[in-house]
């Protein structure tokens, strides 16, 4: 079976500021220490899925440097949209040019940031859920949760599937819950990580679109007509900006009953924020990630990327992230990392727009 | 009374790295916002002293320097040693100077380093201790604690002297006490903090230190017997090296009964690491000290240089220093600032001696 993936790179997150930037977002970062984020999402595919199938969504201000990442893959296979629209018009309009070519295509929709540790793992289980989509299903990779995180949506595990090796209905999504939730969930056994990894064929779902959310699915038939025309461009920039900003799993998913869930563990995180760097970095042995030239004396489980070429003397401190990105300087509690854009905030604020 | 301060700008620690570095230490730097510390200490003392009467000792490596911050002094009044040697042989090679030209003269010793907040009353403090000087004391300033600190040494206060202005004899001299010790001090009421500002003259003085360092008496004698002529720099180099390595209040104050203290209030800090900044620099609405482009987000009693023309973020964090230096970055716990020698004798370690 062939499978397409579809890498969204589209994201332009400030969490990972100051290493990113709005010209550098997050997927273009070697967070892993294996690459920029987006290329190592490629890299692992193989042999699931060829380069030749395999697909990019960006928008227009990162496709000349996702290209000069991705050599391999095809110049067709890079979908620039015209601007950021969320997840349902990024599936959506990937849908059309799988469509296009093969129209019970199987998608394998893959976020470009994350990391996966067991990459061998995260391909069986792709395959798996690549297999149930080819019958028809809308599937989603389910991560089993081993602490009660609060960063991730979670998947309420329904009846098992007949045949399915595992894979069960999902009985619902659930938003991120607050820690004690999290905790009953963890306890539960029932529930599962969304990890926004999705199998389905472009025919299911743009029918799935067409139903759940009608205006959208409208402007991806417009879209659709010009498509492999010399009309394309100008349409899609005509149409999509008026598309609903909406989320894949909010427009679609959570309204379906077709939705299975191929319960997997493969090393996965999200790389939410520097607070998540030990997760997918070594550590020394109190639990200190350390990059460049980082002294840590006398401290643990500190994040220090010392990415300026300078030294940078950490004393005295415990659960820390220090980053020097060469122009701008980011110190904050570990535990707070995801409020590192009220820095961004307050130095867009100052209209500091060349450190942003 | 004609008075003549002697400024012992020989230091060379690393608490203030990495703004301090090997080639520029404390006394150049400008913690306090007025200005380097070694040229605010030397403005602060006519009209109490004539620029003329001003004397500076430093070393070799920052005497040009010195020179070019301190242009109203005589170029003669650079006394430069051939090498540090603590605090003993340059007052006596000071001594030496003031001597040959008023045997008599009242030499007021000023460490380089320090802050004064109320200059009148220190130059009152001084007017009384070069009085008790004149009269052939060894007069020393001790400041009325108001604070259990642990980082100064104490005096003793002995009987009143007679016509001493509330002034009195030294009982003794006392070590840097721990806090339960600083505390019993604090709440005693006889005991002072050693400034280490003394007055004496330069005949007394050489007296003393012939008397209880009779070594150093017969080194400084040798040095005598060359000044002014053609011999000097080649003796000084010769004898200075051989000299004692000791303060001159281990190697003679405390060795003496002829010892009388000033007690004073005058916003004295001896600004002995980045943790006392909040003392001399003023301080935002929660503690923070902030210099430079710094944003502290959520956090106080923070103190963050940004010396290095970059946006420095600080998130979340309380009691934490972090200095931007242009070309290194420290960031300490504020009760650990001491410990910052351990990153420098790890950057010495790895020979990274551009940043030390």
């Amino acid at each position: 079976m062939k499978v397409y993936p579809v890498i969204m790179a589209g994201g332009s997150g400030t969490r990972f500021w100051p290493l990113s930037r709005r010209s550098r977002p997050k997927q273009f970062l070697d967070l892993a220490g294996e690459g920029p984020l987006l290329r190592a999402t490629v890299k692992r595919l193989p042999p699931l899925a060829a380069p030749a199938d395999t697909y990019v969504v960006c928008g227009p201000a990162h496709a000349r440097a996702a290209r000069a990442m991705l050599r391999e893959l095809p110049a067709a296979n890079f979908i620039v949209e015209p601007c950021a629209r969320n997840t349902a018009p990024c599936v959506g309009l990937a849908a059309l040019h799988v469509a296009a070519r093969d129209r019970k295509g199987v998608m394998l929709m893959l976020p470009a940031d994350h990391h996966i540790g067991r990459p061998e793992a995260f391909r069986a289980a792709l395959a798996q859920a690549a297999a149930l989509a080819a019958k028809g299903h809308i599937a989603t990779i389910g991560i089993r949760p081993h602490a009660p995180e609060t960063g991730y949506g979670y998947l309420k595990v329904g009846a098992k599937l007949p045949k399915g090796k595992g894979a069960h209905r999902v009985e619902r999504f659930v938003e991120k819950p607050d820690v004690i939730t999290a905790a009953r969930y963890l306890a539960d056994g029932h529930y599962l990580w969304n990890s926004g990894i999705f199998a389905f064929r472009a025919d299911v779902i743009l029918d799935e679109i067409r139903r759940a959310m009608p205006v959208l699915g409208e402007q991806l038939g417009a879209i659709q007509r010009a498509l492999g025309t010399p009309a394309y461009q100008r349409t899609l920039k005509r149409v999509f900006p008026d598309c609903p900003s909406i989320s894949i799993d909010y427009g679609v998913m959570e309204k379906s009953q077709q939705i299975v869930v191929v319960p997997a563990d493969f090393g996965w995180s999200d790389v939410g924020s520097f607070a998540a760097l030990p997760e997918v970095r070594p550590t020394d042995h109190v639990g200190n990630v350390a990059e460049g030239e980082a002294l840590v004396i006398d401290g643990q489980n500190n994040v220090v990327l010392a990415a300026g070429g300078r030294p940078v003397a950490v004393i005295g401190l415990e659960g820390v992230v220090v980053v020097d990105a060469g122009d701008a300087i980011l110190v904050c509690r570990k535990d707070r990392a995801q409020d590192v854009r009220k820095a961004v905030d307050e130095l867009a604020r100052r209209g500091r727009d060349e450190v942003l």
